[in-house]
């Protein structure tokens, strides 16, 4: 059992893992930062603590965004969508978002400004990062 | 087989029902209008078609998004995630993305500016929804 809020914990519709996808945006540009998981353990800390907080699928434990790089998020908003299944968290990002050291995870661009050379680059540059 | 090009299709990690999740975004002003699920096939005819299609976990079928209702996702771009298991689409939406009518599928606040009430108030009109 989760210390999540009754009322909250009843709007939320969990996948097979008992998990939220939760979309992460800065606040003021509308950047959208990064993808991640939570649990109710983890919407529960997040909002209470007012530190995005997420659920590793990979090593099945919490964690705390920033408490290893010191690239934490603070929590402007938290909604819910309408089906239950998804969260838009709102914070204040310092500094980087993504584990590779750029501003946010969608790096990668599957469309191109019309020029299919910088497309091909893309892809590439990708590949390598890997 | 879906007709992606391997050369997307080899950068992206698939969950266990061979999907990946799309977060939509309104390219210029920055909301996150909804969150839903693209298999390969969906991600090809969304590159191709300039419209954003959906593959319905619930029904099994792809869905162009405004089909039925209208309210089409015209295509700016697409990128991936640094894990590959994420999409940031970037769209112009018409009318609402909300299937209930409102402009965002993210309208069910569990925060708020300070006001305990209004934080109440949001919880309880969010059930009424369903």
């Amino acid at each position: 059992m989760s210390a999540l809020d009754p009322a909250v914990a009843g709007l939320l519709k969990h996948n097979e893992a008992g998990l939220i996808a939760a979309i992460v945006q800065q606040h003021d540009t509308g950047e959208v930062l990064m993808f991640a998981w939570m649990n109710d353990e983890a919407l529960h800390l997040t909002l209470t603590t007012g530190r995005a907080t997420y659920f590793s699928r990979s090593r099945g434990t919490l964690w705390v965004k920033g408490e290893t790089s010191g690239h934490h998020q603070y929590i402007k908003s938290v909604a819910l969508d309408c089906d239950g299944d998804a969260l838009l968290v709102q914070v204040d990002q310092v500094g980087a978002a993504c584990h590779t050291g750029e501003r946010t995870c969608f790096h990668t661009a599957l469309t191109d400004d019309g020029d299919q050379g910088h497309h091909t680059d893309q892809i590439e540059r990708a590949g390598e990062e890997q």
